[in-house]
């Protein structure tokens, strides 16, 4: 190891304390983008990044604004035209934190306890954004940068991202580079460093059903009113048939396969049926017959009910006929699946399937394309390279079934691809109560993304 | 008619503002049963009806505690052991006013705007109670009463009654009676005098599933975790099969079943497939199949949802898989179903269709039994003849869909019937924002209970 990578690691080591108190800072600033109540909070966070990043000494530091939450952006070009440039995205904003009164310690007051940092944000993704800024930091602090880097950190991530493709498309001479350094994907445990080759797309839809013009008596209009509730409920079950395969029409015609090898590969993940059960505390697996657990989450499409609401919710009893009902429902997509086309599919299984004693309308909130990389690129090594330096061992190549939508957005706009990693673990209560960050975990993550610049350079 | 009578209808239209300034007090109290928060509020409308009654000269006027909340109670002798005894019942607490948004005046500051006055109870029932009570005071301040009269009004109602089984199996001889008038029965347009001689039965439940331990991303567990918002859609749908009949396991086993006679007379009745939908607003009805709107409503149970919860209901999206969802759902019962039994079958249904992967909960929040009437009673004939004086034409005579679980409980432990009208409309917004009730028919209504006094004692 270079004297210059030696002298950076120390710098980390040498700076924890000080670290921890400027990502406890961040991670006061309680950036929700799903409320619009939070909106001055979006615009203190994004300045904060400005701020920092112009400490860094990058250059053009600058807030962009865009039809929705601020875009941060900041780069250096040090390192000359001979050497690779890679863009560090980011997304600042953090999911809402209800329910409330699971939270052990106040969300946007931020507690260690024992190895864990909790806060809203912590893990998803505040954490990922300051290993990247501290790793530049670090090396900075003890020479010159061995590549060019630009950072683009979002505020809309946590809702779709819906100004984001605008904003690339927009700027794409800003933005070009030769690979994106997405640490938004996380890890399997901390001690297996993970590089995410496949991403789930996702559309979010919001179905309401209206019967009655208003709310009726049960007792009076039950037998002879189709309840808005039961008639949502029965939608809702059709989406899926007995073998927990998704009944919208067409919905698998694009569905890529995955072929024996690929198979294989995914079955030495160390992620069984036990592993999930730990982790939802389930007293069993469910799923689409067929397909082992990690195919399931990775590999194939699934549509989830986000949420439910109907009638009276309270304390005790009201003997109502709700007047309307109201679900969020959401498909995780692969390749090849469209959002638009998944997005026609729900409004068909409707027109088919809905009744005509009630009125329904579905709004599609968000949607993201799914993505897959080239394992054999030069970043995938990189960052290969660097887990195992860090860790001692080869990384993970896996599947991931969430959604990052910006990662085929670089792929469409820019021609990039993404490496995707993170430092973020199955247990961090990600979009949970009680969302924490790993420290230990944390700080490696910090050292392995200053060995990926040192080796994207090499 | 006598020229007490006579002077006593009179009276009515002499205090008619001040009958409606007393009637436009109580109805500020927010007397709402279903949650604690009201619980001052309930004893302050107890006591403003003591209070009351003692104005009215009633004996022994005073507030019985109960497990739950007050019971007033007033009575008057005057009339003589040779005279019949009537029971007045009524329930001075009221639904809960959510969604409150819809509400075009606040509920409890009452507002009359042209026939009508709006607030929450004016209709179900301090409207009714009122009527009863001004009824009284016009027959005392002309000439003395024609017959003993008792006044039970408890403040449960709207919660399924459950201290008042109690209170009246341990004072049976506070209470012993003739016959009970139950206003709490409504009517079926302002020119359709209406008796209601059966009554549907109620058992509410609320139902709760539980999958993962905590709320999961939807990404990282979507495919592999049984979403407790889709499980509970699956078994909610599965209440009703095509026919829109309930499919618990032995639902329609004791269901006494309608003769061809009572179904001649009830499709007499002017409420017709139009009726229903004016009322409601729906494009169209729904129901078990073989059996008309009105039989339906009247004569055969039903399951209703009246509320569902789950996951993330708020402005815009989240990808959460939730760790509970939850379901109101209540059912309508009929002669001779048992509200026990039917709480085992709801038992039956989910052991059988719950899956594995999710945990359930069935809480029995309330329940009450049906009854039906015998048409040839001196009550149902004094009132009828009423209904006859004042709007000059016979009464409707009808099943009702609702429940007034107390009908049973007099039957049960007192072994008296009913005599079940009431001045509330179809259109009084029962149980919905903008309650209200129709001045000229409310005004209408004092006389007739006037009426009915005078003629049980001929």
């Amino acid at each position: 190891m270079s004297q210059t990578r030696t002298a950076a690691i120390q710098y980390i080591h040498e700076n924890r304390s000080r670290f921890l108190e400027e990502f406890i800072d961040i991670l006061t600033i309680p950036s929700i983008s799903t409320e619009s109540e939070y909106k001055q909070d979006m615009q203190r966070c994004a300045d904060w990044l400005v701020e920092k990043l112009g400490a860094l000494g990058m250059d053009n530091a600058r807030v962009y604004p865009t039809a929705g939450e601020p875009v941060v952006y900041g780069e250096s070009y040090s390192a000359g035209s001979a050497a690779p440039t890679v863009l560090v995205y980011g997304h600042y904003d953090v999911q809402p934190v209800d329910p409330l009164h699971l939270w052990e310690s106040d969300p946007f007051d931020p507690d260690v306890r024992g190895d864990n940092l909790y806060a809203r944000g912590a893990t998803d993704m505040k954490g990922q954004i300051m290993a990247a800024l501290f790793a530049l930091e670090a090396i900075k602090d003890n020479g010159s940068l061995p590549v060019n880097v630009k950072f683009l950190f979002e505020g809309e991530e946590e809702i779709g991202s819906p100004s984001l493709d605008a904003f690339i498309a927009d700027h794409k001479e800003l933005l070009a580079c030769d690979l994106v350094l997405n640490p938004d994907a996380g890890m399997l445990a901390a001690d297996l460093p993970t590089i995410t080759y496949a991403l789930r797309g996702l559309v979010y839809f919001e179905l309401r059903l209206y019967g009655p013009d208003h709310d009726l008596h049960s007792g009076m209009f039950g037998g002879v009113v189709h309840n808005p509730a039961q008639a949502l409920c029965e939608l809702v079950a059709g989406t899926h048939d007995e073998q927990g395969r998704v009944t919208l029409p067409g919905f698998y015609d694009k569905v890529r396969s995955i072929d024996d090898k690929e198979r294989e590969e995914l079955a030495r993940l160390p992620v069984d049926e036990a592993f999930y059960i730990k982790q939802s505390g389930v007293p069993g697996l469910w799923g689409e017959s067929g397909y082992s657990p990690v195919e399931r989450v990775g590999a194939r499409p699934t549509l989830e009910v986000n949420g439910l609401l109907s009638g009276f919710t309270g304390e005790g009893s009201k003997t109502v006929l709700p007047a309307w009902s109201m679900a969020k429902i959401s498909c995780r997509l692969v390749p090849d699946q469209d959002p638009e086309e998944v997005h026609q599919q729900m409004l068909d299984y409707l027109a088919s399937n809905a009744p005509s004693t009630v009125r329904y309308e579905l709004e599609k909130l968000s949607s993201g394309s799914s993505a897959i990389s080239d394992r054999e690129s030069i970043g995938v090594k990189a960052m290969s390279q660097a887990f195992d330096t860090v860790w001692g061992r080869r990384p993970i190549f896996r599947r991931e079934g969430g959604s990052i939508p910006v990662v085929a957005m670089f792929q469409e706009f820019l021609g990039v691809e993404s490496v995707n990693i993170g430092f973020s673990l199955p247990e961090d209560n990600l979009h949970a109560p009680n969302e924490k960050i790993h420290l230990p975990t944390w700080q490696r993550g910090i050292e392995a993304i200053i060995q990926f610049f040192y080796n994207l350079s090499e």
